[in-house]
């Protein structure tokens, strides 16, 4: 049998596990061009919520669907002459246990251990960290740079490649102990808790040059505050909006356009596969940073294909310290 | 005596003539860098309104203030070396007969007859126009633009040099009639009444490729319309937020920034002085287009010092059509 995780609804507002429900099916044969993969991680993020939303950058998930997501894991078998039994690969697959993917969406991983570091430092979270901050937010030493859901699976990874670029770096996360964490453990600069209530005054504290570069990953009232004070010609890496995506009424910020005029600022969007064609600078940048110790890599690893609905909800709620992912099996020997 | 229009009290909301008064003062004399200028014409502006919200990227005008303004004049009396008297000279100055401006922000301007064309074509709204489309916008030949406020100071240049670089040239303007001669008489492919409640049906109709890019004169509602046809990599170029200056209670468009993230958009923000080193490049091109037909300059020039107030009160209303300025003196012979 293959357990796998079925979106029963797709959610209106708040995402709950109820939306979710975990069912066993047949293990299904690959047709010409497919692989039959058996999982080992599953990447929880953010914007699997977004894909409920309607189309973004990708299709749509359905009612009825097995849960999308990206999958690391192993060929069980093959009908891609491209892949063999025992290949390990990554890619866009399903929340269960045995996935058929499209060989032509599939890319062979290197045998890096520990596996869960091609999904944290070396996958989506820290390349995606990488290409906003370095080729979009184009941070100078010396510069500040801001980030959002800081303690989150990409936030980590922008501070400490902040600090290691020598701009000083500064945190936005909910709740003091994880705030704490990123001062003491990752080397931030500064970190504000947003539910403190004093977010405008903190951020003016913990940056008394301004913001240069704001790497958002929340969007709506945080992103509001912080405008008010990024610096002439200063640059918004648009990653995300985890703040709207369980809103029912979404609001945008009110001091959007005009601050961006009266400032010069810049604020660009992108997504990690816009920049493909320069993933060898990044993972060998930051398997140098890693290897110095100048990059901490701080993972959260759910252990269950069945705890995948809980692992996304808490996600969503940021009760996650670095990149979360649910493991289904262990790393082969 | 000299002839000033005052600053009665800042608006809270919508301004009105009735925040300014027209009083006789003395003629004032230049100190040591000053210049005493007489005044012809002075350029009305919707930025002169966000002028009145505080700080932008200027300092803010205060009550009991001659209301600022660009001007252009001719010198009276020079305490500059680098001016004498009869120079023909432009720069930041006030709203009456005679100015003290600083040498050091005045600029000697050419002979160039009509000198109204020294604030349309060649001058402020000719530059923004050219600068934020071609330096901000970056066009391609055969991409759709869409301008808002198209049949105001800058937005008829917005849509003339589009169509002059091979673009498609898209604009929203308010009232049937505007509409008509954008099309009829200045050459855009569409226009589009936003007052006529079907903005977003009209403009996919006007746009069946989507957009590339939108070059917003006044965010709110508009944008937020807009931005839901840009296409993928498209460019928003922040000139203003003309929708927002005589708003309580601003709003921001609510699918701000996902659609930025979703769409890889860039929306950057600008003014004209940040691309002072291209002038010569501008006014060489904005010439050229209009000696060969490519580019029809229209100006609404208002006449009389005394009717400032209800020019600018006008163009906030959105009843010019063309560069508004207020003649206050005949051009010299």
């Amino acid at each position: 049998m293959n357990r796998q995780v079925i979106i029963q609804d797709l959610p209106k507002g708040e995402l709950t596990t109820g939306h979710f429900s975990v069912q066993d099916g047949p293990v299904p044969e690959p047709a010409e061009g497919q692989v039959l993969v058996r999982t080992i991680l599953i990447s929880i993020d953010a914007a699997n919520r977004a894909w409920m939303q309607g189309a973004t950058y990708r299709e749509a998930v359905k009612a009825g669907d097995v849960m999308h997501g990206y999958i690391i894991g192993q060929v069980v078998r093959s009908a891609d002459p491209a892949f063999a039994e025992g290949d390990l690969v990554g890619g866009e697959g399903r929340w269960a246990e045995q996935v058929i993917c499209k060989g032509r969406l599939l890319e062979k991983l290197p045998d890096h251990r520990p596996l869960s570091h091609l999904i944290s430092l070396l996958g989506i979270a820290g390349k995606t960290a990488y290409h906003g901050l370095v080729n979009v937010g184009l941070p100078k030493p010396g510069e500040t740079v801001v980030v959002s859901a800081a303690a989150g699976s990409v936030g980590i990874f922008v501070g400490q490649i902040a600090k290691a670029l020598g701009c000083r770096a500064v945190g936005i996360a909910g709740g003091a102990e994880k705030c704490a964490w990123l001062t003491e453990e990752l080397g931030f600069d500064a970190a504000i808790d947003y539910r403190g209530g004093n977010l405008f005054r903190e951020l003016r504290a913990a940056c008394p040059d301004g913001i240069d570069v704001y790497f958002d990953n929340v969007g709506g009232e945080i992103l509001e505050t912080v405008l008010f004070q990024m610096n002439m010609k200063g640059r918004v890496v648009c990653c995300g909006a985890v703040s709207q995506y369980n809103a029912t009424a979404p609001t945008g910020p009110r001091n959007l356009p005009g601050l961006v005029v009266v400032k010069r600022l810049r604020m660009e969007g992108f997504i990690v596969m816009d920049f493909a064609d320069q993933d060898a600078k990044a993972v060998a940048d930051l398997n140098g940073w890693a290897a110095n110790g100048q990059i901490k890599v701080v993972e959260d690893i759910v252990e269950g294909l069945e705890n995948a609905p809980a692992a996304l909800v808490g996600l969503l709620a940021g009760e996650n310290r670095g990149k979360r992912m649910v493991r289904v099996a262990a790393d082969p020997a």
